[in-house]
């Protein structure tokens, strides 16, 4: 018998229908961005339709507000609660010790956020985010829009390989807060604690998309089968 | 002989002007914000019509920004110049060692990425800016509105006394940027570097008023005439 060979977009919807599976009943669920997410946030939709499950959602982009709200996951804000039970979001990388990149669908601010509040945090991937060494995705970073073209000089400078991110028309593109995002080509980020210690420092840098020992869980699709590592 | 005592108004205009001989012909000059600063900056527009000074301005806030249009000083933004000559700004609390609390106006973001790139960084005061320690004055902390609500919970279980920072009609003030500020009410802070590093790292806050190692030169309005210090 041959085995069926799952496209990237199979294993996304895997780890999506999996990772529902935490959520359980009463749960405030803070739900993550990106096309991973999206699966999973399907299958809460389809939970409650068909399973009764009653939650509350805490949303990190306007776009998962958008898909939540079509599915009829009751929403709330961040502030509008007291804590999120669990946060269910995607990654762009994830090292072997669990610190990940974020941000690459830009809301790694709000993501960010949602999950700095959540009692457990979950990220569900395909394999293909599992690295070494994070750094071959570039780092986004957040910054203010005043003095922005400054702080790209002085990455630039440091040899950081700023780019200021771009949508499809070739603007600036703009955050769910009205801020800049430059993406850092680093290659190899030797080390993201002192890294994010930096940029934390730099004046007008809001966010970075290090998300440095935040993780409990990790669900990754592979083409045998969901792998669920502890951390 | 009997002394003329000068009011606390009269010192801030006499800083004011006095800092403004440090202005140069074609110098590209930081225009800081508050009462202190209009001084300056009247002083200038003063120096341009009388004396044919020629500066070009960048401003650190909307209010700033107005001012100098009015009095005919040519501006750019922080981006659209290399690097900025000579900054002189205000502060809210000066402590011995020339570490300083900003942000009284509500200007501070802007504030500091416009001391960041600045090659001089003068501050001008009155006498009772003058501190042993930083914190009598509230430290403002700008921040995500995103948010927002669960980290002042987290500064009031902290034990930081954290105030969201409210307009005359009572809603809360909202930054040129479209931030919050929270005001941190902390009488004494022991060491500003630690306190710095740790608000920097929390997420959602995009800057605090502590502006730790910055100034150059401190000049001073006190009751027996003016008091210049380096740094």
């Amino acid at each position: 018998m041959r085995e069926k060979v799952l496209t990237q977009e199979e294993l996304k919807k895997q780890v999506g229908i999996e990772a529902a599976k935490y959520v359980k009943n009463e749960m405030i669920v803070g739900l993550g961005t990106g096309s991973t997410a999206n699966y999973m946030i399907d299958e809460l939709g389809r939970k409650i339709k068909e399973e009764h499950l009653k939650i509350i959602g805490v949303t990190t982009s306007k776009a998962t507000s958008k898909q939540a709200q079509a599915l009829g996951i009751p929403l709330k804000a961040i502030d509008e609660v007291e804590y999120v039970d669990l946060t269910i979001d995607s990654a762009d990388e994830i090292s072997e010790n669990f610190h990940g990149i974020k941000g690459g669908g830009g809301a790694l601010l709000f993501e960010k956020i949602v999950a700095s509040y959540s009692r457990q945090y979950i990220w569900i991937v395909d394999e293909s985010k599992l690295v070494k060494q994070l750094g071959a995705f570039p780092l986004p970073v957040e910054v203010v829009k005043y003095g922005a073209k400054q702080l790209y000089r002085f990455f630039e400078n440091k040899g950081y390989h700023p780019h200021f991110r771009t949508t499809n028309e070739g603007k600036k593109f703009i955050t769910d807060s009205g801020n800049y995002i430059i993406d850092l080509h680093l290659e190899v980020i030797a080390n993201p604690i002192i890294l994010g210690e930096e940029l934390d420092k730099f004046v007008g840098v809001v966010e970075h998309g290090l998300f440095l020992n935040m993780v409990n869980k990790v669900i990754v699709g592979t083409k045998k089968g969901l792998r669920t590592y502890s951390n």
